[in-house]
C-alpha cells in the first residue's frame, strides 16, 4: 500500500536513532485505543514501517525534511497514553518518538519551559523546590510527556481550578515546526496555539512547551464514602463550590465500582460505598473535615494520618480518577467500556440524577468535577456494561437527548471524538503547516474529506488507513 | 453618664499603656465612618474615656478583667479603617487598642498565625520569601489589622478568587479572650470560628488569627479603558471567568470617576474613560493582552512596562479600589458617599446594566468582582451623590425592588449593616462571653434590644449611647 520507501528514508537517516524490530514498532504505534471495543476492532492491527526517535530539535527537522521529500508519512509521538489512537500512523510511515527531547529549559516564578517529550512528573521534580508545580495533569502525571498532553489532551488533575487546557493562559507558548521542503520553527503564542492544540500533531510537531505554574502543596489523598451515589455528587458539587476550600482533584465514583474495581483500596470499602475522591490541600483539610462531618459523610481514607502499614501498596489518588478509573475497571472486567460526557452547569447536579436513574448498574457513574467557563460543573466519564456497538450509540444518543454532550472516546478523528464541527483554524494551519498532508494522517476529517457530514450517524473511516491483515 | 469610675480603673491598670489626652483619644475612637454622612451625624461626637494598648496577652487579660470588675466598657480597635463606626466606643470606656499585638507567631506552608494587632502588609513581609501571602485583603492593606479584618471585614482584594472571609477555609483559627470575672482563652476552630468573626469585638477579644497563604506573585497593576461602562463591565466579566487567567483583583469604575478622583492617573485618563482595574499575575499578562486586543479594549497603563518617570508618585492600583475608590472621590467632593450593594450571579450584568441606566450619574458604578458560592459575580461600592437621607433610602429601596441586597454602609450595627436579621450564634457566644454586655456595646441589636423589628424601615439608635455635646 505504501508509495513510500522507507529503506530510501533510512539511508538520508543514517546517525539517527530507528527502530524497526516490527514488535518494537507496533507496541510504539499503539495508545490506550484498547479502551474502546470499536478502536480495538478498527486500529489493533495499526502500526508504523519505523520509530525515529530525534535526540533533538535538529534531527526532529532533519527527519521532517527527509519524511516530506520521501512522501513518508511522520507520527508524533509522546509516551502513548492517548486513548483515542491520537498517535497510531494509520497511513504506517514513520512513528517520530519525541521521548529524548525532554529537558526542562527554563523554569520562571509561575512558568516553566520544557521540551516536548518532558514527562509532566519530571517537569514537576524540577519547578517544585521553587515551590511550584504544574496546574494540570491526567492521570498518566507519571508517563505522560507535556507535548503529548498538549497535542492530544484536555484537562485533568486540577482543572477544578484552572478549567481545560484550550482556556486561555494555560498553555503559554509552543515551538513548532512544520512539515515542508525547509520545515520551519514557529514560535506561538496568543491566540495563534489554537491552531495546533489538540489537533493530535496532525499539522505541525510541537517541540517545546510553555506553561504556567501554581503553588505546589503537598496535597493530601482523601476517600470519602456514602450509601448512595447521589449523596457523594451532592457532596462533591458543594465543596467544589466552596470558595475558601482548596482543592487539585475532585472526583465521584459510583458503587459498586470502588468495591470491584479500586482493589489496593478495597479494605478501606464496602460494596454499597460510593465514593468523593479528593486531593486536598493541607491548610484546607481541618475545614474540610469540619464541613464532612457537618454533611454526614464518612472519611473511608486520608494519606496524611494513615499509617505506613495502611499506605503501603497504595496508588496515589490521582490514580484512581480521570482514565485510571476506566483502566482499574478493565483490569478487572476487560468487557467494560466508558463514554466521556459533560453534564453543563447550572443543572449537572440535576442531570447526574437523572442520568443515573435513567441507566442504573449499566453505566455507573464517574464524575470528575471541573471549571469550566468559570462555573463548577461536572464532565463524566462512567464506567459502560458494554454489550454492543448499537447500544453504546444508543447510550450516547440518550445522552446527547438530554443536554450531555458526548465527547465520543470511541471515535479516531478530531472532530468526532470532539466537537463534531471543522476546526478552520486548525484545518487553514495544516494547509500551511503541512502542504503534502503526510502529518498524522487520517484523523483530520476536515482534511482527508471535507464533504463528510459530520451531523449524520455515519462513522468516518479513513480510507487511507492501511489494511488489516 | 457613665456609671463607671475611670481613674479608679487605671489605678488598677498601673504599669499598663494608657492613653488620656481627649484629642487623641478621640483619634483613636473613630474610623472612616464620616463616609457617611447620615454617620458622620450620628457618631461625630462619640470617643472613649481612655486608651489602653495592652503589650501582649496577658495585659489584655488584666484590661478585661478589670474592666469587667468596675464595669467599664470595653471596645476593640485594630488600625481604625473601618467605615460602619465598628470601633467606635458608643458608650465611651477603654479603647482596647490592640496595634503592639503585632507579632507573627508562626508560618507554615499554606498558613500563618499572627497576633491580631499585626498589619496586613507587614505579615506578607514576612511570609512573602516562602513564596507565599495572604489570600484576601482590604484596600487598606499597609494600615489594616488582621484582626480588625477578621472582626469587621469581609473581603476584598483577593475575592475574585477566594470569596469572603466567611467562607469556609478563608480563616482557620482564632484565640478570643472573654469579658468575664475571669477571662477564658477559647481556641476556636471551624463552625465556631462563625461565632467571633465579623462581630465587631461585641462578644470577644480577639488576640491571634490563624490564615491560609496562597502563591505571591509579583502582581502587574493593569487600568483598562473602555468608551462606555457597560463595555469595561463586560470585558471584567468575561476576564473573571476565564478559569486560565489569574489574577487577584478585577474591578471596574465608571466615568468620570476615574478621571476626576484618581488624581495621579488623571495623565493616563480621558474624562470619558470607564476603566477596569486588574491585578494580574506575571504569566497571565501576554494572555490578557491577546485578549484585550481581540475586544478592542485599551490598555491604558501596565505597571511592568511603564517607566519609572511615568510610575512616580502613583498609588499601587489595590489602593484605587473597594472604599479606596470612595475615599479618591471624597478627597476632591467631600459631599458624595457611597453604597454596597450584590448584583447577584447569574443576571449580575443585567441588573448592572439596569441599574446603571436607571441612576445614571447621580450613582456612578462602581463594581468589584468577587467569586461567591463558587461563581463570579459583582459587588458594588457606586459612589453615591448624596442630597439628602431621604433620597439615600430611596436609592437603597430602589436597589432592593431590583433584586440587588444592599449592605448599608449608614448604619453602625452588626444586623442594619449586615444581612438585617439576627445572628443566633453570634447572640448566644455573647451571652457566654460577654454576660455583662461590656464589649462594643450597641453594636449587636439583638443583645440590646431583642425585640427591635429589623424589617422595619426604622433605624435602630442605641439609647446607651454617649449624648452629643
Amino acid at each position: 500500500m505504501s508509495a513510500y520507501d522507507i529503506p530510501r528514508l533510512k539511508a538520508r537517516l543514517g546517525g539517527m536513532k530507528i527502530e524497526e524490530n516490527p514488535a518494537i514498532v507496533k507496541q510504539k504505534s499503539r495508545d490506550f485505543f484498547w479502551y474502546s471495543p470499536v478502536l480495538k476492532r478498527q486500529l489493533d492491527h495499526v502500526t508504523g514501517d519505523i520509530v525515529v526517535s530525534p535526540r533533538n530539535e535538529a534531527e526532529v527537522i532533519e527527519v521532517l525534511k527527509a519524511c516530506f521529500d520521501e512522501g513518508v508519512p511522520v507520527t508524533p509521538r509522546g509516551s502513548g497514553t492517548g486513548n483515542y489512537g491520537q498517535a497510531m500512523p494509520l497511513s504506517g510511515g514513520v512513528v517520530l518518538n519525541l521521548a529524548d527531547l525532554n529537558k526542562v529549559k527554563a523554569i520562571g516564578r509561575g512558568q516553566v519551559v520544557a521540551e516536548a517529550g518532558a514527562v509532566l512528573a519530571a517537569i514537576d521534580k524540577e519547578t517544585r523546590p521553587g515551590g511550584e508545580e504544574i496546574r494540570l495533569h491526567p492521570s498518566t502525571y507519571n508517563t505522560a510527556s507535556i507535548g503529548g498532553f498538549v497535542a492530544g489532551g484536555s484537562g485533568g488533575i486540577g482543572s477544578i481550578n484552572w478549567g481545560g487546557l484550550r482556556n486561555v493562559g494555560n498553555v503559554l507558548s509552543l515551538r513548532v515546526v512544520t512539515m515542508e521542503a525547509n520545515p520551519r520553527i514557529l514560535e506561538m503564542t496568543g491566540r495563534d496555539l489554537m491552531k495546533v492544540m489538540h489537533a493530535y500533531g496532525t499539522n505541525g510537531i510541537i517541540t517545546e512547551v510553555g506553561i504556567p505554574l501554581t503553588a505546589a502543596y503537598d496535597w493530601i489523598d482523601v476517600m470519602i464514602g456514602a450509601d448512595d451515589y447521589m449523596s457523594a455528587v451532592r457532596f462533591a458539587d458543594l465543596v467544589a463550590n466552596e470558595d475558601g476550600l482548596l482543592f487539585k482533584e475532585i472526583a465521584t465514583v459510583a458503587a459498586p465500582v470502588p468495591y470491584d474495581y479500586f482493589l489496593r483500596h478495597q479494605k478501606f470499602l464496602k460494596r454499597e460505598h460510593s465514593i468523593v475522591l479528593l486531593m486536598v490541600a493541607p491548610h484546607a483539610m481541618a475545614p474540610l473535615l469540619d464541613l464532612a462531618a457537618h454533611e454526614k459523610v464518612e472519611i473511608l481514607f486520608r494519606s496524611d494520618t494513615a499509617t505506613d502499614a495502611k499506605k503501603k501498596g497504595l496508588p496515589p489518588l490521582f490514580e484512581l480518577t480521570w482514565n485510571h478509573t476506566t483502566l482499574r475497571g478493565l483490569r478487572v472486567d476487560p468487557s467494560i467500556t466508558y463514554l466521556q460526557v459533560l453534564h453543563p452547569f447550572p443543572n449537572h447536579v440535576d442531570s447526574i440524577a437523572k442520568m443515573t436513574a435513567l441507566f442504573g448498574d449499566e453505566v455507573p457513574g464517574h464524575l470528575e468535577f471541573i471549571r469550566f467557563d468559570g462555573k463548577v460543573c461536572a464532565s463524566g466519564l462512567p464506567i459502560v456494561r458494554y454489550t454492543s456497538d448499537d447500544r453504546l450509540d444508543e447510550i450516547v444518543k440518550i445522552y446527547e437527548d438530554n443536554g450531555c454532550p458526548i465527547f465520543n472516546p470511541h471515535r479516531y478523528t478530531l472532530e468526532e471524538g470532539g466537537m463534531k464541527r471543522t476546526d478552520a483554524g486548525q484545518l487553514a494551519f495544516k494547509r500551511e503547516a503541512d502542504p503534502k498532508g503526510l502529518l498524522n494522517p487520517g484523523k483530520m476529517i476536515a482534511w482527508e474529506n471535507p464533504d463528510f457530514d459530520l451531523n449524520s450517524d455515519k462513522v468516518y473511516l479513513f480510507p487511507g488507513m492501511q489494511a488489516a491483515e
